[in-house]
């Protein structure tokens, strides 16, 4: 039997481009003992994936030039030669671009116990996004019912559900989005206070009208101008997430930007990093958590589906051309 | 009785120079009642004033054209009309740039327990300046026993102490301070372990050989240049708190510089603002710990005591163009 994996042949400056992979195809040798073979049924496409092929230094060891590009996947163990998973089992992990994978039991993240759900969502608001979303608010946004929480990329992967867990806990949301339509989904289908389309004249006053209190927690995805209008309007004691810089595509030459400095002094404000990998011990325990208000219907999600593996070259650029409706998923199997 | 007062005459755009002030003289009238009468010992110069004084939003309630300059000071209670304060005790408190402030008890801050030390100590290592030190270190520094605490105005009257209260806690202190003359000084009489004259040449280079490990803890006086030497150096987990900004005269026009966003996500580090005046509750058990380090000798002071009210209007300006050696006082009762 033959599998096709997606490689990465060169490294991008800046957002990979399809050109950046090639798709091999090779006979899927004897599963080796000690390994796992899962049959991916999607993979993920996360914009994190630019740091983890970029040309300098980021939070994770970058991916190698000829191997196959690191990716979150879902999938059925096919075969196992570990007695921890047996034949059937939905597990999901660092099963990359490919069809199949064959893996050591460390990297599979977790086995699925959502399967009254979608598989998919292992992907999404069960797995990276939504964890990202909830723990790095609990953490580091410490949201008390009543404040304001103010998301960027609010109609995104994380951010839709930054803005549900937000009103799950009591807050009021408001959500920053590029374009009319975008902005229009976090009302009506995310449920958030007041939306602002960044691309329309005057978000300055936009944010003055949507948070006349201030801005208590600032979940961040975005730096850039957005945040530039948004650090003047932090209450005092903010919070700001930063989960992520989708506004820059590189950071060589590196940024510059009004500084936080006095902001941070002026609103005894705090600003923190989050990266979610750092935070393994409360994975579980947010899954179950996300999984009930999915059930319950209080947390939505969307979902923008590739259809086959030659899908992955283009799909990463393509999150950076804004192309998505939703979740980014690849799906391998029917 | 005549007591000479410093009154703002008008508002600075920038640093307040000796032009903005003027002095009055007037007899002392009678106490009113629930009042406290102090006679100024001390009077503090603090570049917290610049803020106070702006003719921007800050933090404080700017201090009103005409009034008397707000100041913290040190003094003896020479007459009262209250029964928690008697003639012969020692206060610290809001009795402003004057020789006799009659104030309202809620201007006390507290009552001076250690005069077995100079009275003096109560404006620096024991008073705001080390209260300041102790608390932003601790409660968002949060320094743990090996790692390595970075302090810009490493010679100044937080930074000094932010470096031996590194010392102290069991830290690596490495300082930044401007001139040759007070790295010195940093290193024979505060004990840093390493300290970097910023006006020299290569500070990149220097923070890299005295900081090999990486910054756990950067205590931020200044932004500005220095800072965007320091943020690249912070190791994963940093902590910098937000103390002062130094390095800028004026935020009108906001300053730009090197976005942060992405030194605190790829190093997962914390920037929090810092104003002691939040911290209250823990203002009487910090300086017992402060004064004793000062009687055990592990905690060293520098002063810069310029004599007589007439000092005053001249001496703010004087901060900034650095010429004190210590933290700056005026005395007005020998």
């Amino acid at each position: 039997m033959k599998s096709r994996a997606v490689v990465l042949v060169s490294r991008p400056h800046g957002v990979a481009q399809a050109e950046n992979f090639a798709i091999r195809e090779a006979e899927l040798g004897v599963l080796p003992e000690g390994h796992v073979r899962v049959r991916n049924a999607f993979l993920s496409v996360d914009p994190a994936m630019r740091g983890w092929i970029a040309d300098r230094g980021n939070y994770s060891a970058p991916v190698e030039i000829g191997s196959v590009m690191r990716s979150l996947a879902v999938g059925e163990v096919s075969e196992s030669k570990v007695p921890e998973f047996r034949p059937g089992e939905i597990v999901t992990g660092w099963f990359g671009w490919q069809e199949f994978a064959d893996v050591a039991p460390s990297s599979v993240v977790r086995r699925v116990k959502e399967t009254d759900l979608p598989y998919s969502l292992a992907l999404g608001v069960l797995g990276i996004n939504g964890v990202t979303a909830l723990v790095g608010l609990e953490t580091i946004g410490e949201p008390r019912p009543g404040e304001t929480v103010l998301v960027s990329t609010a109609a995104g992967a994380v951010g839709s559900a930054v803005g549900q867990i937000a009103k799950i806990l009591g807050c009021r949301a408001v959500g920053i989005a590029g374009g009319s339509e975008k902005a229009r989904t976090c009302r009506e289908l995310f449920g958030y206070d007041a939306a602002i389309d960044y691309r329309g004249p005057g978000l300055a006053e936009a944010l003055a009208a949507a948070c006349p209190d201030g801005v208590n927690v600032y979940f961040d995805n975005t730096s850039g101008a957005i945040s530039d209008a948004v650090w003047p309007r932090l209450a005092v004691g903010g919070r700001v997430v930063i989960c992520g810089t989708a506004s820059f595509s590189s950071w060589d030459p590196w940024p510059n930007g009004p500084r936080l400095e006095r902001h941070l002094l002026v609103k005894r404000a705090r600003a923190q990093g989050f990266v979610v990998f750092d935070y393994a011990d409360r994975w579980e325990a947010s899954v179950a958590k996300l999984a009930d208000w999915v059930r319950a219907g209080k947390l939505r999600y969307s979902e923008d589906v590739l259809d086959g593996i030659e899908a992955c070259p283009d799909a990463l650029a393509g999150l950076y051309r804004g192309e998505n409706r939703g979740t980014r998923l690849i799906r391998i199997t029917k």
